[in-house]
């Protein structure tokens, strides 16, 4: 028996209308297996968490973490906590980087059953390798002078190392793919960073010789996944870049609800956390009408970590059935509430 | 006899293709008004111009523009050129900040006989208001170490001053338009300069009590750009943050080609500058088929801000009856060449 120890940890708002769901639907296509088995233990670290013990989690709580296969998040963020950046950092960036999850792999694909929101789709199917350590996320910079005469800096820190780390991982994606890599820069206007960033692209390009090399500016690139997201396959970007590029190919999908992600450790000595692209969105909360796909898709992308891609393509292959069937949230066109897209594609594994 | 004294920079490749017919378009205009009238001189200043002289303008260059009332510009970009941000910031950005254009203003809305590129348009209509001087784009940074420590550092640069005169100029366009403003952030991640961004948007936005405030992150507000742009009117925007921001709404509007924007000289001491949000385009130079409109639209911005808005309202209401005409380049779904959709809007404003 493969005994997989999840810490399940469902956060806020719709992470935790979906959560039970999810984590139902993965405990249905371990069954298929037979020798597959999901623990989990669940973990309330979230901003619920924050406003009655004062921050997101225990001081212990990284150590706590630490003791299971992986990571399996709902979403953080709640607008009684404006500034949220003390939320986030405390919980969703500091398992990223405490857990030395240096890559954020994200998938987006037109799927059967979901109208995209663009008009040329032209059945696009990509991925995006996000360098998730540092870059323009950094908490280098400060203030100086007061009133009118204020200046800000704030620094974007990039290392060589981590550039490198997420342009090879995407490179050794498009050998398994399409077999070419485009790299979102924005060498034109950002001086330092971004040439430094296309310098690396092309060193370390070098070592894949059968791999076509693209490079877009951010700008133009955000523009092309409206347009044309099919001529894309592995896109490799920075922090904040690969940040945009995500939110928008998700959308381009047709909801920002469907989006998976995959924070990865990639030296295997922390878990890696799955989380999917949304957010809490307070603005549904409560009405039960969450879109699950999202957090049922992140769980195959786990899967697939965990080396079980048969069952992991099986149960995104069951996800399109379903939404191909009609049965789907308000936010892709349906009127069926998150337990009931859940319990569909539950009762399709079953079968 | 009221004369505008315009420095018309064509620039690299398409905008060499449209410059001619876009000053003719104006021209015609003009005359319709009777009492006015573009006085035009043109400069070569290019890529072109650098490949043959090492560098993209010549030492008082700044000192030839500012004899005129405005500077008009095609596109600057040369695939020759690898490094490209040497011959952008020798030119592009080198007027913006000579010239203290400290404002970019961009519009996007749906044309008629334009096909959006989202399948829920619902008849938008934004203006993005981006810092122009400032922030991501800063020659503030450098490199350390070599090899696989190597470390590179690139500073934002935010002032007060700056940031309050993007918001406030936002503002008091809310209050001829639709009274909202919505602010691009990220302090959920960019805990330095983003946070101040939202406490300058706070403060100023007190002055405008009747305004209404939003604030979206980047990542988000891209992506309902794509899913439900016809809930955002004035957008206020870092420099980078606007760039994104506007190439994703000209994509939305059906063509990256027709999209308008004005760098703006708000004190007065020096020229604005009027440049579309297309690049040069080098795939398609030469074909003739360059979709003009994201410049003539540029250039009714410019009418605009000389007072003429009468004229210039006319004047895209003449390109919209065009592009309803099905006289439209290939990039918008047409036929047509660069010249036959201009000397058809010539033409209309004739009648
Ligand atoms: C060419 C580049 C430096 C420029 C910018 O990013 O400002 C362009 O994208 C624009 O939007 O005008
Ligand atoms: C909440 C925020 C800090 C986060 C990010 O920007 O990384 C989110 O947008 C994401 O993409 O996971």
């Amino acid at each position: 028996m493969k005994q997989i120890k999840l810490a399940v940890i469902p956060g806020d708002g719709v992470g935790v209308e979906i959560m039970p769901y999810a984590t139902k639907v993965l405990d249905a296509v371990a069954d298929l297996h037979g020798g597959l088995k999901f623990e989990h233990e669940w973990y309330p670290y979230s901003c619920e968490y924050y406003l009655e013990h004062g921050e997101m989690m225990p001081r212990d709580g990284l150590d706590q973490l630490s003791q299971h296969d992986a990571v399996f998040l709902g979403a953080v963020g709640n607008p009684k906590l404006v500034a949220d950046h003390i939320s986030l950092w405390g919980l969703l960036i500091n398992i990223r980087r405490g857990f030395k999850q240096t890559l954020n792999i994200r998938h987006a694909k037109q799927l059967r059953g979901i109208q995209p929101m663009v008009t040329n789709p032209g059945g696009f199917d990509l991925i995006v390798v996000r360098e998730n350590s540092e870059g323009e996320y950094s908490e280098v910079g400060g203030r100086i002078h007061s009133g009118e005469d204020e200046v800000v800096v704030q620094n974007a820190v990039f290392t060589r190392k981590a550039t490198e780390r997420a342009m090879r991982y995407a490179f050794d994606l498009a050998k398994t793919r399409k077999g070419h890599v485009t790299s979102a820069t924005k060498s034109n206007g950002i001086v330092f960073s971004m040439p430094f960033w296309d310098e690396v692209f092309e060193q370390v390009g070098q070592d894949y010789q059968d791999i076509e090399k693209r490079t877009a500016h951010i700008d133009a690139l955000s523009a092309f996944l409206v347009s044309k997201p099919a001529e894309f396959d592995v896109i490799v970007a920075s922090n904040l870049f690969g940040d945009i590029l995500t939110d928008i190919s998700a959308a381009v999908m047709g909801s920002i609800g469907i989006g998976p992600a995959a924070n990865l450790n990639v030296d295997g000595t922390h878990p890696s956390m799955f989380e999917p692209v949304h957010g809490s969105a307070p603005d549904i909360v409560g009405r039960g009408i969450a879109n699950p796909i999202g957090q049922i898709w992140t769980g195959k992308m786990m899967l697939d970590h965990f080396g079980e891609s048969e069952l992991a393509d099986q149960l995104l292959t069951i996800v399109e059935d379903v939404t191909e069937s009609g049965m789907k949230t308000p936010d892709v066109g349906g009127n069926a509430t998150t337990g009931e897209v859940s319990e569909e594609i539950i009762s399709r594994i079953k079968q």
